[in-house]
């Protein structure tokens, strides 16, 4: 079974296109289980418990494990370890390196850490995600346009598919012509300029992409772009402020499949110290619910 | 003292603009000191013993230390402790992410590993970077060209630098000139508007661009856009076959400063089993004073 049909799997028997965010900040922790390193596998461990019926997938973020050093890595690699087999877990660590350098990530996230997926930067190019695609059976989710507020400094530009063409040799009527066919016809925002390689690239059919929830109208276009078959992860619902029923309108498949909307903080500090865990398990339902009603709506 | 005085102190002390790459592979190792994990630290060790007089600074890759789980992220903190207190660590591992996860990710580097810069990815754009320039005696190298093939899968995309005109309201004669303006003004290579935006963000002195020695003439066109006060950071020669004295004459400034080349397997493995750990400091003596040659007929 690859990456895409053990999420698939995992979806429908959850009935749930929810992903918690497993990114421990010891801040936010309940008194009782102490606010140490030692606490984060305590913590993720109820966090899991709570919700791993709810859920299509689990997704923690490497920043939040290497924080600690070496025992931030035991602590990220047991985690992996309490996840139910059938839940596929996204390993959130942005990585993007050359060929030999791309090798070694692999190993880490797929074998040291044991992720079924990871989310990977596109700037590289091709070749640095091929140490990665090349596992057949674990999935690649690439950076298309990320949920911070800088994402246009470099996502949004406008980029030339072809290169222009000389226009010292051009008559003036060959250059307004040339003009309006250029402009309407071959510039593309990065973004989705990074969708359409994704979908090029996705030959194994173990490629997603990532899209913030914070731009949903971009979303839809990624849809587009990317074709039916592509998983989006889409962050950025809750304590980011983006909308649930818009990312899954503009996000997911013409069944309502393949938007796996990620919920971190939202979810896994609800109801605060005192409701700790069934205030976890309460926010993860009505999320999944809230989902599911959407989908059911698009799908009428 | 910030990272630049550092880097610029170390580089005149030792006459050198040669950084060491730590990037330990155990199946190059010499039998005698281990091929196993404990064997990397020792390895690491006689590097940095052999070379640390020749070098303005070392450049350990996080992935092949991430590759060794846990164990690997105590033996790079084990090995930053090693180098001399007067030489800077760049730690290349190539991180991006939002807010308060690229936090995390700077207090991992700065603080519990102990670097001195990082390598950074610009896809997530300005906040993203935020977090460790912040950090004002540390230095950030932002990806601009990297030396791998499929660089030019987006680093090479042309950019619209303004929002094209709405070509609808345009007589066919301002179409004309509007087409002529647009191509020879306003558009630019992706990883040359990165180098662009690298110059307009560096208000802290604290940014640098790592651009492939494996393009010399790229590298001249970034040199001239990021000023004459921004180190570049120049890997791809040796093993990747990028030429030294052209990435030197393109890639330094007006004072043969701020160049700097990194060699990681040219160096590190020189010699072979046989001549360890001679061998390395011979290789890392030889690249020094290529270095340093080709600098002084540059100021001539």
């Amino acid at each position: 079974m690859n990456f895409k049909e053990k999420l698939l799997t995992a979806a429908h028997a959850n009935k749930s296109w929810l992903c918690v965010g497993l990114d421990p900040d010891i801040s936010q922790f309940p008194e009782k289980i102490g606010r140490d390193a030692g606490s984060i596998l305590e913590f993720n461990g109820a966090v899991i418990e709570a919700t791993s019926d709810l859920v299509c997938a689990y997704k923690p973020n490497a920043a939040f494990y290497e924080a600690w050093g070496a025992r931030g890595w035991e602590i990220l690699v047991e985690t992996v370890k309490l996840v139910p087999k059938n839940i596929p877990v996204i390993l959130d660590c942005k990585r993007g390196d050359i060929g030999n350098t791309a090798r070694m990530y692999a190993a880490s996230a797929f074998e040291a850490v044991g992720a079924d997926a990871v989310t990977l930067s596109p700037y590289l190019g091709r070749d640095s995600l091929e140490p990665f695609l090349c596992y057949r059976d674990k999935g690649v989710f690439i950076l298309c346009l990320t949920s911070n507020s800088s994402s246009a400094d470099l996502q949004k530009k406008i980029v030339l598919i072809d290169e222009p063409p000389s226009v010292g040799a051009m008559t003036p009527q060959s250059k307004a012509r040339t003009l309006a066919e250029f402009f309407n016809v071959s510039t593309v925002e990065l973004y989705l300029y990074v969708a359409r390689l994704a979908r090029q690239w996705n030959e194994g059919d173990n490629i997603g992409l990532v899209v913030g929830a914070t731009s949903p109208l971009q979303l839809e276009k990624v849809r587009k772009e990317a074709g039916q078959e592509m998983p989006i992860l889409i962050p950025g619902v809750g304590a980011q402020g983006g909308d649930l029923e818009s990312a899954l309108e503009n996000g997911s498949n013409g069944r309502g499949e393949l938007a796996i909307i990620n919920v971190a903080r939202s979810i896994i500090y609800a109801g605060g110290v005192k409701e700790y865990p069934g205030g976890i398990r309460r926010a993860a339902e009505r999320y999944r619910e809230t989902i599911e009603n959407i989908l059911n709506k698009k799908k009428r």
